[in-house]
């Protein structure tokens, strides 16, 4: 009985619609290079998301809004009480992002019901697809945020009054989307959810590399970022004699410099990147006064993460020359292992699928780790081009999207069955 | 008859007059830090241009504009016909700029009216005070643009079309400018004037330290500015492997610092500066693909500036490491040594005041390094607060405000009298 529905929930995953979907999303703040543009809570975002809510409407689902903005797609089961099973991932991008980071896992979640519907299944449990807020981090910091406020509710207030560059405020924003959704089920924190399984393009290229189709996701390595403040003093680029000058971008590049060599190993297994950078006032006459930069630093070792990690502030320090240095550690997690039984789970479809798959390890971080400490969790990595991504040349396989596709519904209705 | 009438205009400078105007002007863009923030054409701008034009015609003066938007207030002579004698300099701001560079020299031509009339004093020749647009070429560039293109109307069209970072046009803006003013005179550019003289802060310390209160300007150093890009690969922070990253930020720090090294010299005579220093796309979790910055290089010697300049590509080319360089040099100029006879008729006016006063080079670059190439010209510096510029904190003192004017006054009246 069990073998015979999952063998129809993976018959009717349809690979042109899931394809089809992914296109539909990609306009929604699309660029001219391919790209997607959709960070969180800005009006692109916000469009993907009333579209997300109505697909979710049309597929028979309730649609749930948490307080900071997660949205929930209900699926009801034959037991409306038992705990539901989640998938699910997010719609924000990077301000220069793919078509896929993210959105492949809310899409295949869709997919699933699509196929739940067509194949006229009904599971004993409630499936759920989720969109959490904020996955990226960019706009707003930190990343990974919907997740870790369902996780944690204690960092609510917190996050609501977070402030983009851009000027906006996450909460205000917030109650716009809300307002522009029109009324939705009010959906509280941390439901104790059966299991979550999470979909996402790998991001690297190893199953590429590999010739596999579907990465079993064992665990993600934790990170540390830190937000850094040179100071210095702005003067007049003609006049200032160098011996006087506090210029925060000479400082600041000394410790860019030092911190990228703290951080070379030689078996090339730190992740340690300064994606923002910027000088102020930025003008080209004017000795900078002032350098922001930022620091992400990943390892799966808790203990290497924390010996290296430790040393950022006193480096700083030491090579700020005439200026002064702020050194401020804005979000930090530890590596985590998923479940093994669900690890299993996925295996097991991926075996009875005849899907090529392995094992392997997550550099990047998603929302499953947050999920992780509420329920047991897992995440399906498929591949993408090149291993690009974070990048609008980010690029995946209708086929390779649709095989991880049948994976995840496989496993999430076997969960949903019993 | 002319020493009778150059001392009635020193003695009818009003020092409180001319501290209010920097108070009052100080107030149009000015910033919670005691700065000023008036970049060329924005509202703030507009509002200073319009001030002033209106007190010019207060003051008896017709108002002009040219097509590059520099503003002329003329005050006739009994010789309307003969070339007119010139002061001023330019209301607008760096972004966070202080409340005297560029202010003084406009102002200081206003109180310059106000003690003409107060005086009643007729010249023969016109006089006339002028606000050059965009000096400071932070929110357009290149600066010095106004008396750039008066002094060479070929480069109009280019600068018309020049773009702002935040999306302005200078021709657009321009157009709103004049229709904001109502109707005035439209001036030609390249008008033959008799002379011109300049006064500003000195934005050094050396009046200051030596305890003279006017700086008798022999000439200015040359500059060549560069705009820099580095283009490497976006990529994931925490998956992408070190060894195949293009990383534009760690190719970026090193040519940084590699100029940093090839620009010291230990006279401390090179002025460089990296004023404007951002990477692309700016997200904490994306590896940057991008990297933007200028170089602001000075040196009183056209060779070296020629020699050392000219390295600065092939380092860059050098050191890109992975990662692709275009270097473009956006402005240049050379060395220029003020009028002898008009430095002789500003030591004149000091001595005959008896103003502490002392010759000197001028290491910023100002519009009188174009109204050179069109008539006799000269400048008058006055002391900063530690040499401080391009910074809102910024500082002169009222009694050395008035006393550089009263040696302008002399020098600009004694040459309109013939």
């Amino acid at each position: 009985m069990s073998e015979a529905v999952l063998g129809a929930v993976a018959d009717a995953i349809d690979e042109a619609r899931l394809w089809r979907l992914h296109e539909e999303f990609a306009a929604i703040g699309g660029t001219s290079k391919g790209g997607v543009c959709r960070e969180a809570l800005t009006p692109e975002d916000m469009t993907a998301r009333i579209k997300l809510a109505d697909l979710g409407r049309e597929l028979g689902c309730t649609v749930g809004v948490d307080a900071i903005g997660n949205m929930f797609l209900r699926r009801e089961g034959r037991k409306p009480d038992a705990a539901p099973v989640a998938t699910g991932s997010h719609l924000d991008t990077q301000p220069t992002g793919g078509r896929f980071d993210g959105a492949y896992g809310v899409l295949a979640g869709v997919e699933l019901f699509y196929a739940l519907r067509d194949a006229g299944i009904e599971t004993e449990r409630p499936i759920e697809v989720i969109n959490f807020t904020n996955e990226e981090g960019g706009r707003y910091a930190p990343g990974v945020m919907g997740s870790q406020v369902f996780a944690d509710p204690d960092q609510l207030k917190r996050m609501l009054a977070a402030k983009a560059p851009d000027g906006g405020v996450l909460g205000g924003e917030l109650g716009v989307f809300r307002q522009k959704l029109g009324p939705v089920e009010d959906r509280p924190f941390g439901t104790a959810y059966r299991a979550f399984v999470e979909g996402h393009i790998e991001q690297a290229p190893l199953l590429e590399e590999t010739g596999n189709t579907v990465g079993v996701v064992t665990g993600i390595q934790g990170s540390r970022k830190f937000q850094i403040e040179v100071i210095g003093e702005e003067a007049h680029a003609g006049t200032m004699p160098r011996r006087r000058r506090k210029d925060a971008l000479i400082a600041a590049t000394h410790m860019v410099q030092a911190l990228y060599r703290l951080m070379e190993d030689e078996e090339d297994t730190i992740r340690f990147t300064i994606g923002r950078f910027q000088a102020f006032p930025g003008a080209p006459s004017v000795v900078p006064g002032r350098v922001a930069f930022t620091c992400d630093f990943r390892h799966p070792s808790n203990e290497l993460r924390a010996r290296l990690g430790d040393q950022i502030e006193g480096l700083c320090k030491a090579l700020a020359g005439p200026c002064g240095v702020e050194v401020n550690e804005y979000q930090s997690s530890v590596s985590v292992d998923f479940h093994g039984p669900m690890l299993e789970a996925v295996r097991r479809s991926a075996a009875r699928l005849g899907v090529p798959h392995m094992d392997m390890y997550s550099g990047a971080g998603h929302d499953a780790r947050n999920m992780a400490r509420l329920c047991p969790s897992a995440m399906v990595f498929v591949p993408c081009e090149r291993g690009i991504s974070h990048n609008e040349a980010e690029n995946a396989k209708a086929s390779d999207l649709a095989a991880g596709t049948r994976v995840i519904a496989q496993a999430v209705t076997e969960l949903a069955l019993d």
